[in-house]
């Protein structure tokens, strides 16, 4: 939609991958639309995943005991967090709707996409106790998980040896983005995405770029255990 | 028990936390018993989480579509892995129970430790279907995650905002440990851990110990569904 920003982050380590093709894809279509599209190919970034004490510049709240949680928390109140931590927390500001495009790790998001949410989200950036879940720091902004699986949907289904997808999809989508206040879309998941046919892969990808033209109408997720475990 | 050899991967960069302390008296503990114990220290050892092009030596099996799933797993085949992998498998091979010991970081494991999961447990090492769960490659290995969490027990109950704690357990045991062949031993989870007072921090140190004398006769868990989202 015109004048909407948005910011896909984007863990592929190849351009022709399924996933480069989704996040290609996106920035046409949403460009198309007139919104402004950021893109951190974390990749091509040589994103630093690892929280050390390189992410704060200058000195140490506590330097006799170093607590990455509270250093970083600290170091985002006094401007004192390094350089590529603020640049993609002004990315994050600036977007209404963030987009994560990954290739299913373990069950997860890998770890270069881990450490994206682990050094990015601070407290006080992100969330701010009890300014969490619904009153997390960055409600009135959507996300959504759009990931490839090896496993087939069968394979996650509720009965399937990975058991229902959404079991996995918890910690990411409630532990992570409805803990900072994010309203959580559906997840776009692309099932074995390997062993596609070109004509598959062509089809999966034009329903991902018809979805995006009705994206800013769709309702977001309930993100409660009932929609993630079933009737439990 | 004397003669088991033990493997500790551990994520925390302060050896003055509570995880620091977990590590060294689980070292103490098991070493009193004759254990053989390797510590794998990540952030000391500055361990890469990123899985790249760098971890495979050498040409690639397919040039001009990186996919690093399929090219370390033809890398383990020639073993053309990069030495810090091959030098990560060769402490799993060798160790009979791996302990991972780490703070809990958005509901999972901090970026460092997934992307040991991500670049060691690589196909043909640990898996390689139909070899996974039951009959996993790690098969007749035992796994343990001992980790501490913001959030206290009430929290991470059913009702609690956090939902029962067993749900973010599932994609780590299962999808990963299980997967891989793992016997999954019951998690040692530490709950608030930085609002702990002093004795209960002792408390809790001492039980761990008194559990590690024990630990060569526990039961493993059941990795499936019903024992992490109770009667679904």
């Amino acid at each position: 939609m015109a004048g909407k920003e948005v910011l896909i982050v984007y863990a592929s380590q190849e351009p022709k991958s399924l996933n480069g093709s989704f996040k290609t894809l996106t920035v046409e279509e949403l460009k198309k639309q007139g919104c402004t599209v950021s893109v951190s190919d974390l990749y091509e970034m040589q994103f630093e995943p690892r929280t050390t004490r390189n992410d704060i510049v200058g000195d140490l709240y506590n330097p006799d005991h170093f607590n990455y949680g509270t250093e970083a928390w600290k170091a985002y109140e006094n401007g004192d967090l390094t350089e590529d931590l603020i640049e993609e927390q002004k990315k994050v500001n600036k977007a209404e709707l963030v987009i994560f495009q990954f290739p299913l790790y373990w069950f997860s998001m890998p770890a270069i996409l881990k450490g994206w949410m682990d050094r990015v989200l601070v407290q006080g950036f992100a969330h701010d106790f009890p300014k969490c879940f619904d009153s997390g720091l960055l409600k009135n902004k959507l996300a959504l998980l759009s990931f490839t699986t090896g496993g087939d949907e069968e394979m996650y289904s509720k009965k399937g040896p990975s058991g229902n997808i959404r079991y996995l999809l918890w910690p990411m989508q409630h532990g992570i983005l409805h803990f900072c206040g994010f309203s959580v879309l559906s997840p776009q998941i692309c099932f074995a995405s390997e062993y596609m046919t070109e004509e598959k892969r062509k089809q999966t990808l034009t329903a991902w770029v018809k979805r995006l033209q009705t994206i800013w109408e769709e309702k977001p997720i309930q993100c409660v255990p009932e929609w993630y475990f079933g009737d439990i």
